[in-house]
């Protein structure tokens, strides 16, 4: 057992409220975990469904207070907007068509937002929103949770400290399996409002997935991506979205990449993996096995670095919770989204700037990949003609 | 994202204090967010150091009220078994010598026992503790916490309902390099106390963490070792405990094995591996990568299980949170003792007995990890002869 | 040690020639070796060098009787054609411009030729090849060495099975590093060849390994490309021909796939893989570990398949030597395919047809490869249109 | 593709003849491969079966010339003794009983030895036969094959250097389950004789792997065992050998090790490991993936080097033939067993002494194999007691 001493909760937790996450849901009980984790946040008021009973069921599950259980997120951010001690931050868990309209209501009442990806439903959506949050003082953090693992810190930070030289190539994949059959047809909830274009947006596993992809790609080289061309394909039958997508990418500086998302690929359960690649080194990494980053300096052995191990830099060990060899995994590193967000809360709260170490995605990103899917889409009508990507 | 929901928190909240755990203390954090993941527990009284002012500054800091914040765990014991919602349970999170101690003021005033391994630091003290046990009506609960990773349950459970045959062979190892020089030397708390007889008891390797390869092995293979042989050795010089042990193993019904604990095996951080083969078929399982279990059915082709994948089981689904392919980790394994407490312990609140399926590591494992560590050294001291455990 | 019994040599060794493959070239001694390790080949002749001097003291080294070393490819072709007792086969392994003149000299005397490939430097010659082995009595046997991996056969084998299922993806690799830098400006001889169009061909790496990655993916799916689009590269200042390709390929039938070919990414040595993914399963297959094949049937655990092992087919026992768990490597998959060649070549010896499970590249997957090379090149061209393969 | 060129073959053949390895064995057509890999070795007369049918088909089948097929290998080494251009060397691959009385007619002929291990049935013969040796003109090798494999070679040499200071543990398994059934029943020629004493001797396991496995550990570390205490068993009903091992080991100058050996570990094909730690770093090696080495420098990131790339020193590139990337596999290794051997034995035909670079495995370490096995017996007999090796 080595011998740092793990991340330790502080006092002063956050009020949270939450939009989404009712009984059925998956990825809001994903973001109580997290946001309870490091005990920053404190859950006290939710609008956790579009179905009255629904959200008071779920409320009361959750041990909120009768009044502050809302059967309507307007109706949740007018008053918790008024009373003493309402919400400082609210986290959306909706469906992606919801985003929006979500996100206005608490941002125009400065209520910090922690929203799920892709931004929005659409590119309208997107560009109202993030003219709204560019006016707003509060902040907006969006949960693209891949980027909290502690070595996707790590290389981010080798590839900013020049390790890799001139970065030349980044290869990117998320694959899963688990859309081969029409799951969708079975009414199995997760997969019915994936595949559902007015609810998800025009993107399937490009806006679900490919997203996370992209921006994981952005977020370790710090390189914008200028053009894109991709052909996107529906394998399954009666599928109105995207099941299958491969693109190929230019980025500013000369680097070119490849990007594959899909949900139709047997034995791949959620197979995210980075490979970047410069003039002087290389780094891979894998969500399933995120502990770990092979570092391959040209002429040099590969090298493995562990989290908290040799080798780590102050990137990867300030969202470390514990030792090497211990594994983290999903739910810290996306507690440490929740972490990151927490620093930036309380230093508002407190009026300080946010320090320069505090690191989180921001709507700039969601609109990125909302870019990202329009690209795709107009690429794909085009026959993978190359197009632009609009990132302002 | 695959689609079955996450462990959902239920209300009703235990009362938790805690014991040790303060300030520089490793172990002490690891407990609070295993408590906290899945909001079962809420920490109220604590006596975090043996020094008062640093049990002062962490109780402040942890947020606990005042008054709850205690100098000294007797104290604690005597106030909070008195006081209206006073704790129902504590955990022990000390340096072993002070476990059968405070494990006591507690049992004996029937608050439940969270309490980490080994048991106590002498066999003497280990005997006390289980019958006083024995005879309280709180619950004892041992956090060798790598029974809870879900994986380590699915293997439990494969031998049990007999997939690998009768079981023939137990290897099991947990390696690491952290003591490969004088660390203690330096000062490092961590080396200080775990290479001081005086507060880890006569085992050094084999306490810290040979006790968890044992517990490991009997954990799974549902197998009582009945004789070993031992040979405990210290490599780096002035050193007073053993920093690696091999020992040979016979289980009862036939199985043999090997256990091997290292502190000084460069590029090992947290090795600990398990494998085990039935006259039909071998399971291998390492903590460093834990959702998966590589299964071998005789004569046919290795199976990779994962966490939550196509192959888990009920037993492995009940302590998982989340979707295949997103990684869950050592806090998660933790956690999961942390549930299955919570579980029994509102049985006992609500009167009902505590559900069969809810498994953790009792006083008796405790027991069995101290006589592992005595008769390792009475073998070693006998230059390797076989001795018997003297597990009742 | 497991008990099958390793392939056995028959006598009647085939009389081999050899073009090129002197002292400094790297190939040459492969293909030696490869002929030699199941003793189906004797070399009795060789024009191992364009540089007299050089032929001479290679052939002495080789053994070689002095009236059977030549200073030129055609004076062999004539006297061996004639000779009694002549070459039976000639191994063509010289930089690739020099393939088609000399495959020309020995087909049209019926002299059975084996080729390294790419086929040839340029899409004329390759037509005008394609027609000359069309007419000839001799065999064509092109060395994409990577099909004679037993486990490669294996995948083959269990697609054409329809073990996955209809297939809706390939992803295809091969990536390097040794060019990361501009090695051709040290003189290093494989790399100054490798890099200019004079002797590789308009293809670079596309060329030099994508070709394999092309093969691979046709040989294992038995899938025709209809359609690519590619994005080549140069990264290094100064050099001529790409040293990385994106590619994106439609294939008959409805798949879709990408395929990597790269020089330049550091850290890869030899990373060939495959990943083919059907409806109902998918397979898995490095090159840098070839003994294994993961094989993913949907919806339940992967399944790791060795050479040899249980769950291995005819298709890879008929090409494996040892039993599982002892590794075979390059030069035994390479050898594979001269064992193919002596099988082809003793049926004709004997006026037998050639037997139907002997499997080797041929003339069109020779030309499949120039074609892929050319449409390559055409669509980066044009800024990654999809253009068609000519394939006949 | 890399650039070193691959070994190449020279002239003047070594003429070789063959006792055992006819049409049912496993091992003697591996010996054939290996000894024709690098064309160094020419194969000429066998006795290749006790049956004399048997060994004038099997003579037939691999192209002898009628009069060197032999019915008998005394009958051979006094022929071949005597006529012009005799065989200079003789590979011995028949069952372990009859090495010793083949050996000793080869020897004491002057004709090199290249004996399969374990060195003899019996320890009486086995010191006769170094006595033997001893004065013999003749070189005696021993194909514990593993030595030959170059990362094997460079584990060596790191070692040797002190790359990994003062070496403490040694951890090696070589781990099979071919027997977990009772195989011999079923009249497999392999398990039939492997597990007979009369032919095998009186190990099992331990004999027919635990063997490579404790030379290999010699021979890496470059230690000496000085004790061990042992726990032999056997699992499957009615076996007369062991067909398990666990063995504690101690080294001169104070390293301690663990071996283990097992034919009934289902899921293990031939998992021949190797981990070995100083108190500078560590070293671990699989048979499985050859190719490759872990090097875990102590305090930072492991390594992982690969054969004939970066890191790679000279006793490893020696041994290789191809470029990095490109795996070498058990034939290559095994042929380097024979091409040392080669080195050896034309450095005897021209009377120059055998350069210092070449290493094969003695009739030493033949005999130190012996002794393992034979202080496994004794030790398992006294309930695993520590007892001495008796190795001169």
């Amino acid at each position: 057992m080595a011998i740092e001493a793990a991340n330790e909760a502080r006092p002063a937790r956050i009020r949270l409220g939450m939009v989404g996450g009712g009984k059925d849901a998956f990825i809001g009980a994903v973001h109580r975990i997290a946001a309870r984790l490091d005990d920053q946040f404190e859950l006290v008021a939710g609008a956790l469904s579009s179905t009255p009973e629904k959200a008071r069921e779920s409320g009361e599950m959750l041990g909120l207070a009768p009044d502050r259980i809302y059967g309507d997120f307007r109706e949740m951010a007018i008053r918790e907007a008024r009373i003493r001690n309402g919400i400082e931050a609210v986290a959306i868990v909706t469906p992606n068509h919801v985003h929006y309209q979500a996100a206005r209501e608490f941002l125009k009442r400065g209520i910090h937002v922690i929203c799920d990806k892709p931004l929005t439903s659409t590119m309208a959506d997107a560009r109202k929103l993030m003219q709204l949050a560019g006016k707003s003082d509060a902040l907006f953090i969006l949960t693209h949770n891949y980027t909290g693992y502690p070595m996707v810190r790590q290389a981010r930070e080798m590839v900013a400290a020049g390790e890799l030289g001139e970065i030349r190539l980044i290869h990117v994949e998320y694959v899963q399996d688990w859309l081969s059959e029409p799951l969708e047809k079975s009414g199995a909830k997760q997969a019915v409002w994936r595949t559902d274009p007015a609810r998800s947006g025009a993107g399937g596993s490009i806006g679900d997935i490919g997203t996370h992809a992209f921006n994981l790609a952005s977020f370790v080289s710090g390189l914008r991506a200028e053009e894109l061309c991709a052909d996107l394909h529906t394998f399954v039958e009666g599928r109105q979205l995207d099941d299958n997508a491969h693109v190929m990418l230019r980025f500013a500086g000369g680097a070119r990449g490849m990007l594959w998302s899909s949900q139709v690929a047997p034995g791949n359960e959620n197979g995210l993996k980075l490979r970047i690649y410069g003039a002087k080194g290389g780094l891979e990494w894998a969500q399933e096995d995120p502990n770990r980053l092979w570092y391959a300096p040209l002429g040099e052995p590969k090298r493995l670095l562990t989290r908290s191990g040799a080798g780590a830099g102050p990137a990867s060990l300030r969202v470390s919770r514990i030792p090497p060899g211990h594994p983290e995994g999903y739910l810290e590193g996306f507690a440490n989204i929740y972490a990151e967000a927490a620093r930036a809360i309380l230093a508002r709260r407190e009026g300080r700037p946010v320090p320069p170490e505090v690191v989180y995605p921001t709507i700039e990103d969601g609109f990125a990949g909302m870019a990202f899917i329009d690209a795709c889409i107009r690429s794909s009508q085009r026959n993978g003609a190359w197009v632009g990507l609009q990132i302002p």
